[in-house]
């Protein structure tokens, strides 16, 4: 099967890369902007303005070489702050610990590789650049559904029938996007508590991703896995199964609208995660290109 | 010429990602870390753990649906601020304003457009995602130095010279990174500041790519441009031609060592700017592929 | 009349520290969390862990003179950020601005003094140390009332007849407390909003004030003033009076409750603002002595 | 001796306040400012301008009721981040911990009570208001010298000389202020640096402190105390000392310049430190008064 990520070989991404036949680009990701809807265990984005042309004026600040400026050269900046899990992102394989001492990916426990300013290891650091073949399962799609009804669990049986309705076989190296129809209403996210959250993956739709050797999945929601949990005593299997079993990253607020409105199952995949030492994940603006 | 960006057409989108011939990919980025080198007018970049499992279990937080949690789940999270200018970053055309009524790109007024939280129009919102043919000039390449000497004033002759030395000709849309080698002591700014600090393309030099119509231009340096400025009363005129003139986007600190040591000339660029509103530039990823 | 403040002579002072006889201390403030209400205008109140003995260990971090650690010392500290008008506070005169130039107290105009780090006057720096005699004027105790009713504008009557029915002659220097009993619900603003928002001084209220020569004046609610405004076309008529106008400074989110449980009328009232350049406000722990 | 804090009796209180009887008050306060001098572990304080009236207009931003604004009524109010320990300020107890368990005062372990978000006990909402008699112990002056050499470590000796030239019997509930003469150079911190950091009191002085029963005390330095530490293997003692052991509060940046060159010995102290739930330490402007 033609898919890679960065990982794979010279071949694999050039493979990759000729995926795309129309020349058509999609833009999945949801934009990000101050005070934005977000997790509530998270902090609020903010964005303020740090440098101004009129601040720099009325402060006397001109930090450039002692330089007259008869040209009035001005600019501006902003401070902004916020969670690197915020908008459209990529959970780093340090964001979920499980068990007694607190173990991610590869039994590294939280208490020896957490600091006061991040994990030290499986940060955002390692996040590789990803190419590779993107597939879309539009299970509302699937199902003759605008949107998945709140609490919806999307189980084996819905993704391998939504794979068998649009002829894709998912194959190692995918980069799988489930799409709830949850964007439909976004940003609005009263709307989307009304009408349609808490669907998404169940453990049974993890470990049939997981076995199909898929590099990356992602959603179209905030948690990626159908919520409350299926799984008794256990909140967020799929991400346990994922991230801390698997190593496979989990994709988040990834818009399929489109996407699905073009019926477009496969199709090239760019993400470029910022390597942020310390992160636990990373916004990105993934590309689809068709 | 077969470059082109978003805006281009499908065609030309289908012929940059064929620029692709031996499936490498090389990443551009500076990487980024707590209290990184910056620009001293900028905020610090800052980052802080936000959650942790055993900062859940002293808190007695665990907001997920009121789920027992017997698996111990626990999750990683931080707490980020700092400019977007952190780092390998694009600018967004709201970012510099020239004369009296603080304008830039296209007349908008600074003090029309931007507010407390950033500038309303030109921000990092409109972005686009930057796919396209990538040129490397290598100016040290091209004189035979491994690093240009502090203050080395890049000009239309030496950009042209390093084309013509790698049989290129600079076009229509494509995205052309100028080497001045600074990035070799990455991240060592103080040994970049003793020994080749202020290096950059001239105003000439920008005219130059302006007059090529590059859909972006960028450097391995924290200003693109020469400092001090060779322009009296104009301190940074390269940034005002490109950005406010010409509507050019400016890429910085974008790491070209390995593309130079490999003596690659063109190739597959890929950039994915995140579109937050009120921001003037993104941090990004680029990539190469040949 | 005995009252007086930091700018008073030094017999004023004295005499206000003897109007404390009884002995007994009063901590009028609102106490200060992480993500506690305020203004929706104003950034949210944040803390987070910035240091700590687990983490120092997981960094390998003790920046202490290079010493050995035998004894394991470790030091906890904290990120916050946030308004200066957070929790009980006061305004600095920079605060709130009128007119098309947006001038504050004394003709400065926004435009002239507010750069991209704060007003460069005016601003918290210039807020004294507060020692004087406080006055409660409890207007809910005055009309019988546990809490003044949602939108109750406090008009210089009221003012006028708490002070007659306590005895109290409202003079030059004094710090006036209006309660609204407001605080009584405190930290539950939802049932705030619901049963008593809104209460406060109207225009001729604050007149009355400054006709008296009150050196600074506060109240039990988030904004002093009644709101909705009863003076057309002007949003906050007390705020204009009595900072820009008046100078006096405004205090916000002053607890009265056990003052007012007390009886209490006249007291030594300290309050100690941070100096915080660019400040608009700061913060204090206002305490009432009898 | 009678000096008391908030937690003494009401006669205490009252006898403290009886202490000033010239009428002449001292600000003991470092000043804040964005970017100002601090240790390089905490965050950097930062003040940004977070609404202005130029903002309000760009975005069309008037969140008061709905009214119409024909005063054009504006605002401004600023963004903070950084440290409670920046500046002037009071350490809580939960700010340092020792021994394998991470201890602070009382025996509490960091890893049981220090969340995400800052201590959960012994933080800074645990401060009392201090008023108490201040005693000066001009060290210094006691030894003929305008400033204390680098690393001058503060014996018993040192601190019971300086109060016995003073007259002063330091004693029960009394708020010590150790004056070394390092803010004679405030905020020039690498004059500080270069001519006279490090001076302190050392672990005798700092037992002779805690063996009269002070109630809290401070220096006009960033450490307290002498620095390196002259006790193998314990990189900071006197902080061990006071903190944890004793339950007695630092304070640190304590401007003592102007009592000294009044030869002010004893005084009237006020403090109120904010009570900032998960805060280590308050910013505090202290004032003496004569």
């Amino acid at each position: 099967m033609p898919t890679m990520t960065a990982n794979s070989g010279p071949t694999d991404l050039l493979r990759c890369l000729q995926l795309a036949e129309a020349g058509r680009m999609y833009d999945l990701s949801s934009g990000w902007w101050r005070h934005m809807p977000n997790f509530d265990g998270y902090p609020r984005f903010e964005v303020v303005t740090y440098n101004s042309p009129a601040g720099e004026r009325v402060e006397g600040r001109f930090p450039f070489d002692g330089s007259p400026n008869d040209v009035e050269f001005g600019y501006v900046s902003e401070l902004i702050s916020g969670s690197l899990h915020t908008g459209t992102h990529i959970d780093a394989l340090s964001h979920v610990t499980g068990g007694t001492r607190d173990e991610w990916n590869g039994g590294t426990s939280a208490s020896d590789a957490v600091g006061d300013h991040g994990p030290l290891r499986a940060d955002a650091a390692e996040l590789p650049p990803i190419i590779g073949r993107g597939v879309l399962l539009d299970i509302p799609g699937f199902l003759g559904l605008d949107v998945l009804p709140p609490g919806f669990a999307i189980g084996a049986e819905h993704l391998a029938g939504a794979a068998d309705a649009a002829g894709v076989t998912v194959g190692a190296g995918d980069i799988v996007l489930v799409r709830t129809g949850q964007m439909r209403y976004w940003p609005d996210v009263d709307r989307i508590a009304r009408e349609c959250a808490g669907s998404g993956v169940d453990l049974d739709g993890a470990r049939w991703l997981s076995a199909r050797g898929v590099a990356h999945t992602g959603a179209d929601t905030m948690s990626f896995e159908v919520r409350p949990s299926r799984v008794p005593g256990n909140p967020l299997p799929a991400h346990l199964h994922l991230l801390k079993e698997c190593g496979i990253h989990i994709l988040e607020w990834v818009n399929c609208e489109e996407l699905a409105s073009d019926s477009v199952s496969t199709f090239l995949f760019v993400a470029l995660p910022l390597t942020i030492r310390g992160g636990t994940g990373s916004p990105i603006r993934p590309i689809a290109v068709v």
